[in-house]
């Protein structure tokens, strides 16, 4: 039999402090409760997959960074050296890097990979996106094979025991795609579903404004007889991933933490496809891009941080991972007023 | 030399990352280089000193829970059951518990005390303050003496190599203190200063109102030839205590993680009698009691979390400490853009 709110509130609120006294720490308590079913949740082992892909509108003056950094930035992920990496290791989170799609060469990775403690897949489904601006981003082929590549993942991490999952990206160009999937899935208005990115000027913005406008004016024309090719011309490769991860991951019952602005898009692609999904997702944190707190409000979750974070990598989602084992820690531990005889204020 | 802002921000900047995109861990990493004049803080060993103590006030109606609470909080604190021994364990902090004025007998502490890993200490002052809605709460003495156990317990963690401090309390009915502490150095109004504590209903919340409201009259027309007397007749000996405990760690060049309303009470009178000693605060998190926003605005400081809590003990300092460890990470293990090869954007 399931648990229940009420019943979930009701241990809460035995345990020594001033009813609803923690905040939202009690509201994370609840909801982890509610995921797994159970009074006692686990939020170990836990692991971030972190999905780099490239794409083909980089190039068409929407980012204030060269593609060129996907590469550098992923052999920086893999050295240890990236805010994802650092976070992963000061958390105890594993770390997995999936290359879904990036421009680079097929040397693989760094031999310091092994070393940094974050294990490497080349899982190419193409090198790139097509330029969205001009033409569909990905055929639905390549899309579904994406997706297949994140619920892969999603199925190993259940397979190994993994109790909390969350997904990163790394790709130069991926808030222009986010952007249109906000717009597409979640009638997020334009000027909120397009913001600065990691980091566009104001003749930047208003070009990825327009940009984003004409693809997803495209992708609506097709709406009607092929949604997963609408889907497919306005995203990204390790968009689709994460989509796909976050589907295996609440089919196999597991807690996903959710980060920002990409890793949502992902989870409207994930809601749209697998209904349901959302039910599984904590929201880490609201991002400083302007559109996040718009499909977080269609997904019907509230973020935990409002720290003004815009790096991807899953940095928000590993920021709360501490935060989720305090909320765990607090309901498997804390004594009861019963327990130490203290007249229960209802 | 000491480091001064634009060197630090300069290192920050430099870190593989869009510029401020870490947005509040950013922040949070600058203050504690601010603080401990370094690129490399450090946000351990660590401690976190609980003072309890009693209020003759609470007999007074101001209050939703009886004064043999502070007792059997501090049995369950002892026992490793209430809320900030549970969060100290999970995130290494050092927990030690100073009572400097309960209404307990002198049986001294449970037997688990040792087990569960929080070192107790009897500095008992006196037993609980005056009730301050009819006669000052302590003398000048005994504010004085109180504030000398705080001062210890400071002069004690910088001998034992602590980095990083923080205080918590219990003592039921001690958010009246904290309100006459707002009102009187920090000119904060009635309405906002006094809030329901623990969980005061409508009724008690106006009668806490009229007591405060008095007892600062009081208390002001004093002020002129006696300021140490006027903060002593609205306080209490746990609040003196952390006060205490703020000025010495000041003093010892230690980082101080400030938590909540009674806290912050605290930390006004530190500042009042030894100004400066803000420089060394990190506020931690915005509490439910609506007082504190202002508290923190006369002490220039920016809480990092707005989690609707308010229960003391030092529990919002606490959920702070693994966003500490992560904001030091960032600045000492983050790889730069020279190091990775990206050309750095200005």
């Amino acid at each position: 039999m399931p648990f229940d709110s009420r019943e979930i509130w009701k241990r809460i609120d035995s345990l020594t402090k001033p009813p609803r006294s923690l905040g939202k720490l009690e509201e994370l308590a609840a909801r982890l409760c509610e995921i797994q079913q159970t009074l006692a949740p686990r939020t170990s082992p836990r692991r971030l997959v972190l999905f780099a892909a490239d794409h083909g509108v980089a190039a068409a003056g929407v980012t204030a960074w060269p593609s060129t950094v996907t590469g550098l930035m992923v052999q920086n992920i893999l050295k240890g050296g990236a805010a994802s990496a650092v976070l992963a290791r000061q958390f105890g989170t594993q770390a997995v890097l999936v290359d879904v799609g990036t421009f680079g060469s097929d040397d693989g990775p760094p031999l310091a990979a092994a070393a940094a403690g974050v294990e490497y897949h080349n899982c190419r489904v193409r090198r790139g996106t097509r330029d969205l601006s001009r033409e569909p981003a990905l055929s639905s082929g390549e899309f579904e094979a994406a997706l297949e590549v994140g619920r892969q993942q999603g199925r190993q991490a259940a397979a190994d025991g993994i109790r909390l999952v969350a997904a990163g990206e790394m790709g130069i160009g991926n808030t222009t795609p986010s952007a249109c999937l906000a717009m597409l899935l979640a009638n997020v208005p334009v000027d909120h579903a397009v913001g600065r990115g990691a980091g566009a000027d104001d003749a930047t913005l208003n070009h990825k404004r327009h940009v984003v406008g004409e693809a997803v004016a495209r992708a609506r024309k097709t709406w009607e007889h092929d949604q997963n090719g609408a889907i497919a011309a306005v995203s990204g490769l390790e968009i689709a991933a994460m989509a796909g991860l976050f589907i295996a991951a609440h089919e196999a019952r597991l807690t996903v933490v959710l980060d920002g602005y990409v890793a949502s898009a992902a989870a409207l692609i994930a809601e749209h496809m697998c209904p349901g999904t959302r039910n599984s997702l904590v929201a880490s944190h609201l991002s400083a891009e302007g559109g996040h707190r718009f499909v977080l409000e269609h997904l019907g979750l509230a973020p935990l941080l409002e720290w003004n974070m815009r790096l991807g990598e899953g940095t928000g989602a590993l920021l709360l991972m501490p935060l989720l084992d305090a909320a765990a820690a607090m309901i498997s531990q804390m004594a009861t007023f019963e327990d130490v005889g203290i007249a229960h204020k209802s």
